[in-house]
């Protein structure tokens, strides 16, 4: 059982859902005629509404950021290692929402829900988002709540293109903006490597063109693959190396197909668990919406130009070893906005752990990204109570 | 129609047979009863029999390296560009022999053989190849033909490691060694694509155990798969940044799942061509080939202490932007080398192209390999003439 009561956890934490009827027009030209959220919420948001902080998911993510939703979890949220009583993202200060994304598989309205235009699970039905899509639902979540501004937009990954995408379509609705671990744009060999799992996915003959649900089975074997995949862009070669070597299970090689190294092991077995949890059509959605942000492709690729929205203050941060968003790709942003006039301070963690980096504690990492969000609350308690004097 | 009379090709070649009834014991502790292999030969052997070159192919290669089968072949062999008259292993001093590695499948005896025991394909029962079973392989068709010693092994990849295993299996029958982008063990890394690579064909249902040839299938998804993984380690980023940039095929994003982006439809396409021209029995075969290799697994992972057989001056050769086998990875066998007092020369190839480039054309790499092959002719032809006063 977890120490749910430990001093630096928000404890347990159960989701919420917010119900939407406004109609949500979409990038692609469709429209989602209602929906619905569900979002975590951690901290308690103060009485000027100054101190909320949104905290973006990244491919696979989702709501359930930090805490626990029963004492018999055997982990925590996936970012517990930075919000908490006293973390980087400090529940004592901030009121922080984390919002599954719309298409998701953790229960906003997505694929595996029901199209109220047919009464038949959306599936393959089910509009691609982009990150502009999803972060006007945010908005319309932060609508619903009260919060007109955040002091802060938090996201590694996808969601630090989600944090990018809030500076540039609500520049007066967010405070600060954090970027971590991402880029503003995809390469084409990250593209590439999205397209590897698709058609994993795709071609697996249980995929039944995304109907699968409604054949009663998973498209496991290409969730597996595409998870195997992702996993080996996650992981620095020299973290795999360090973590697996080339051991082999057993004393001497075996000559056959079955599990033999180390390496191979954990794959099989990231991909079997992620097969058994994720939802396919989601997948391939989210690996769609990274391919298509782009926000200096509206400006004839001239990222600075794209930049010209931004009123806030950026954190970046990249991780030396991370080589699926390397801190050259963080390198693009921080010039950009340092060429268009914005604020913006940069720090490049070392570490070990490639892209996941963005996931683990590291004392460099919280002392930066916390360094920065403690000028955010501080920012937010003053705009509190000079608000609170103006009344 | 290609200029098959071209001055610096070898023009029409035609595939040769080798029979072999001694049977041939491998590291798996199996024996392969009788075995034929398919090679190619380009030149002349001199009378002294001084002046063979073996040349040994990487994952997906064959014994077709320079030259056309027909005149209406639309590309030659896989390593034209290097092989031939007046190319820098130059055809009118060299007698080239390119073998189709047992286990492949272009004629060498393999997966898609018949089984003499059985009467039945051998398919998956097919036994697994190391690289010194194939050195040991090798060693016997030179045999055949009257090789006591090459002149040179050279080979890219895959092929290096063979390269490397002559020089310790054989040191009395390698003059030089020429290892291109290769490296003295996967890594961690390596071993998990090939992973991915050998699960996405295993999991394909059309695999049936690797019976496919009796259910008259092909697995040609977890094939097409496969190579377009592969691929992607193939190319550096930057190559594949400039070949296709995040340029879409049509004049907006489809919002599906269609192909979409130039590398999508490249990757695509690559894969869809090896499916239909790749055995998948063998392409398991040769990703194992891969992981098992590692002579200083023996020696206690001491590299140092691997190398004491060799005793030919080698030749190494990386090129700047391959992350699938880097320049470091040449580094640990130019170093282990050298600490073990063998003669070594090095050269780090800049080229944009990643792994490929050992397979294209570039002046530094012509101008290195050339050159040392140059001396490698001077000597055999010095010995040819010291030998021939001899008589």
């Amino acid at each position: 059982m977890p120490d749910t009561s430990s001093a630096s956890s928000v404890g347990l934490v159960t989701p919420d859902t917010a119900h939407f009827d406004t109609p949500l027009e979409l990038a692609c030209g469709r429209t989602l005629p209602s929906w619905e959220l569900v979002y975590e919420t951690y901290g308690e948001l103060n009485a000027e509404h100054s101190n909320a902080v949104l905290v973006c998911h990244a491919l696979s993510g989702h709501h359930h950021a930090a805490g626990y939703h029963h004492v018999d979890d055997r982990k925590p949220g996936w970012w517990d290692a930075h919000i908490g009583p006293g973390k980087a993202i400090d529940t004592r200060r901030f009121f922080v929402i984390v919002i599954n994304n719309l298409g998701g598989c953790h229960g906003s309205t997505g694929p595996a829900s029901v199209n109220p235009a047919t009464g038949r699970l959306w599936g393959p039905e089910f509009p691609l988002m982009t990150v502009p899509d999803w972060v006007n639902s945010q908005a319309m979540l932060a609508d619903r709540l009260g919060i007109e501004r955040f002091a802060a937009v938090v996201g590694g990954s996808l969601g630090g293109m989600q944090v990018l995408q809030w500076a540039l379509s609500y520049p007066d609705r967010i405070a600060n903006a954090v970027v971590i671990a991402a880029t503003p744009k995809l390469s084409a060999q990250n593209i590439a490597f999205n397209e590897v799992a698709r058609q994993a996915i795709r071609s697996d003959p249980e995929f039944h063109d995304g109907w699968y649900a409604e054949h009663g089975v998973v498209p496991r074997h290409g969730l597996r693959l595409a998870r195997m995949v992702g996993h080996i862009t996650y992981l620095s070669e020299h973290a795999m190396g360090t973590k697996f070597g080339r051991d082999l299970r057993t004393d001497s090689p075996s000559f056959g197909y079955d599990v033999e190294f180390e390496v191979e092991s954990y794959l099989r077995y990231q991909g079997d668990t992620f097969s058994t949890r994720f939802d396919a059509n989601t997948y391939l959605l989210m690996t769609k919406a990274l391919d298509y942000f782009d926000p200096a492709g509206a400006h004839g690729n001239d990222l600075v130009a794209a930049m010209a929205p931004v009123r806030c203050p950026f954190l970046v941060v990249s991780f030396t070893s991370d080589w699926r968003f390397a801190p050259a790709r963080s390198w693009e942003l921080v010039d950009a906005l340092l060429h268009a006039g914005k604020a913006v301070s940069y720090v490049n963690i070392d570490s070990p752990h490639g892209h996941d980096a963005f996931l683990l504690p590291n004392p460099r990492y919280e002392a930066a990204l916390g360094g920065f969000m403690q000028r955010v609350a501080h920012d937010a308690e003053v705009s509190s109570t000079a608000s609170g004097d103006s009344r």
